[in-house]
């Protein structure tokens, strides 16, 4: 076990609103956004595509379309009017986009992920590529902050599971420890959650908003644990593959 | 059984930074620093003091004491120099101060109330007078939110469990119903805490805190349900005692 004066921090911070409260300190951020940017951010890379550039605004987004990029832009769960992709993992796992690069604007994710911009290291998390991502983070050993995107700057449950179960990884490893009461509370409400994360976010507002949209095979597919073994990582803007071998073999999702 | 479309809205909103985001739509709005700042205001309200106001700095705190008021500032758990009190609930539960107007300043709760200020109605809960202000509450059956102090604006735990048993007894009486994640968090989080709230507790920063200063007696104290039978109210930027009568007999603290 580590000297307890040798752990590092890992903390969780529930929206992007109350990120300056928290970035100080940090070599690496994770951002989450379960429901559903980074878990699609996670399946286009891990599906062959390239490179995905997160950006804030709409306005942005059609100037790159404008250039020619495919660009995929979503608002309040909905395919904004004249693009090609919204937040669907699935419409992101196609042959037809390995290599290619995409361009993205989302209503928290993408906003979460340049909020973390700032930091020396930002990797995208979700459910999805839990076990890869904490084990990379544990050799990592690196004081790290797992950043919510929330709901409109407000907490969300479904990313604080994703939270939880990240924070509670690696304080198991013992070589991190956690100290704000946000990590301890996501620690809590991921070990209510985790025997049945599907059934536990029931009484959550964003899956309510999704299964109003039809999105009910989206919701399953992103709470789904460990069908992936890519870590996203950005890079000047760019969100790419991060070059790191992890044995175990993801569970298919069915 | 109320219809689903006449029940009234509860809502939990984690710290101050974030009040802008809930505030809405809401008539009441309860204000809880459970460690320490609204338990001390419910027991020196209880214990006979008259009129407690609540302001944001020590500057303004400074000008009362000059004004030759009785003041108590607290910041980071300690009472600030020069002051009559910090944030104690037994330093308020002094016969000498019956009937007397105390200046409050502390580093949470004090701001939480004048951030809520410009609400129609602004009561102060605690663990405390958890049943007589779910009583109230259920009574004057109106939107109602619940707004924690946090930690210097960060999400704190023991606000949370609170909270989330406001939440719990007013979902109950199925007059009111909840849609924020939040909510659903606090109510979560309060059903894993109570059946030993301070042990659950333990793992919370500020109780660490309090207890480096030698504060348990303190913290054993504001984490005793149901101890008075009192709300607090503000009026006109003066915290003063609700004419409200509740039948059960407070458990005593021991």
């Amino acid at each position: 076990m580590a000297k307890l004066s040798d752990q590092k921090k890992i903390e969780v911070c529930f929206t992007p609103r109350s990120y300056e409260l928290y970035k100080s300190d940090f070599k690496i951020v994770v951002v989450i956004d379960v429901l559903r940017a980074t878990s699609a951010i996670c399946a286009a890379i891990d599906s062959g595509v390239e490179k995905i550039i997160p950006v804030s605004t709409i306005p942005e987004a059609i100037e790159y379309q404008k250039q020619g990029y495919l660009v995929g832009a979503e608002r309040e769960g909905k395919i904004v009017e004249g693009f090609d992709f919204g937040n669907s993992p699935f419409s992101y796992m196609d042959e037809q986009l390995k290599g290619k690069t995409i361009v993205l604007s989302t209503t928290n994710g993408t906003m979460a992920i340049n909020t973390a911009a700032d930091s020396s290291t930002v990797v995208i998390g979700s459910l999805l590529n839990l076990d890869v991502l904490c084990a990379w983070l544990i050799e990592q050993n690196e004081n790290t902050l797992i950043l919510g995107s929330g709901w409109m700057n407000k907490f969300n449950l479904e990313d604080t599971v994703c939270a939880g179960a990240i924070a509670d990884k690696l304080i198991e490893s013992r070589l991190f420890k956690a100290n704000e009461d946000s990590t301890v509370a996501a620690k809590f409400i991921y070990r209510s959650a985790k025997e049945n994360i599907f059934g536990y976010l029931k009484a959550s507002s964003h899956r309510r908003r999704l299964r109003k949209l039809n999105l009910n095979e989206d919701v399953k597919f992103c709470l789904t644990p460990n069908t992936m073994n890519t870590i996203p990582i950005l890079r000047n803007g760019e969100i790419v593959k991060l070059d790191y071998v992890y044995e175990p073999v993801p569970v298919s999702f069915k």
